[in-house]
């Protein structure tokens, strides 16, 4: 099975929210169900379009919209996209909106400071916490909360597979899954 | 229609040397013939990928590897992507191969340097004869003729719908098009 109708899953979430997490898992399951699929993570993306590119208001704007481009062409050729970027300013969230349209769904992984601090699967909470990096959201720099997201992942107490179905569920009423896509855990 | 082999037939060639022109026009058949096809331009291009950036040897190597990046991902999703750059420099050429594999054509746009100084579309080789441009290929800076790219178009020479037949002739040979394609003029 090959689905036609692309969107852009665009994940928003504090650093360690549980974005790529979901995505991964949510990018594995439609794979094996013959969906084109791509994730579209924020550290291997920086590699490609932004090496030496730093983290500053401006530097995470540039590479955004870049990243924001990416993800247009593939959904303008049918392919599922899961973006996963902290993106933790509105204003380049909104900017991926406007240009992909209504084939935009903003999900933001809603877990609180502290969960994610606790988590710091790198240790980078811990480096910025003792100022040995910079402009690291949740420390120095903000996380705008989306006002109205499409979706909401209360990553820091669900079960990673019900975060999965809650997406799979709204990407069918949506109609870019079929109804017999299913999370096989 | 609507093929599912994705390949990427990378244009290259001085300014004016007709690669836009010939990707447009096979743009416009293949769209009308059901195939998914994307043309990437350089100017287009640069407005997202590298807005502010300049062309320097530097300058030109990080767009270039942005839009491998790009041109990498929409051909593994199936779509036939038409890229038209300068792209002076074989080894950011070479890049792009490595990078997007056997399914990447490079097809030399091979027109004389007067010819184009001659067209002069947007009167930039006037500026940068004139000194008022900098960096400019054919004029300040080398155009690196590729050793053994896939196709050579003889752009100052044939018709246009003789390089568009020559590109899809090439395209059939490697089964991303299909025999019943035809140039309509």
């Amino acid at each position: 099975m090959s689905q036609s109708v692309g969107c852009t899953a665009w994940f928003t979430g504090l650093p360690c929210s549980g974005k790529t997490t979901v995505a991964r898992k949510a990018q594995e399951i439609l794979q094996q169900q013959g969906y084109r699929v791509e994730l579209l993570d924020g550290d291997e993306l920086r590699k490609h379009f932004s090496a030496g590119v730093g983290f500053s208001k401006e530097d995470r704007s540039n590479h955004l919209k870049r990243v924001s481009f990416l993800a247009h062409l593939l959904t303008k050729h049918g392919v599922i996209v899961l973006a996963s970027f902290v993106s933790p300013y509105r204003e380049n969230r909104d900017y991926a909106r406007q240009l992909i349209g209504k084939q935009f769904f903003e999900i933001y992984a809603d877990a609180p400071l502290e969960v994610c601090i606790k988590r710091d699967v790198k240790g980078m909470y811990k480096k910025a916490l003792a100022g040995e990096i910079k402009d690291f959201t949740g420390v120095q720099d903000p996380y705008e909360v989306p006002p109205s997201p499409e979706l909401v992942l209360k990553t820091a107490e669900e079960p990673l597979e019900q975060s999965v179905e809650k997406l799979f569920a709204f990407l069918k009423s949506r109609n870019v899954l079929s109804n017999g896509v299913a999370v096989r855990v």
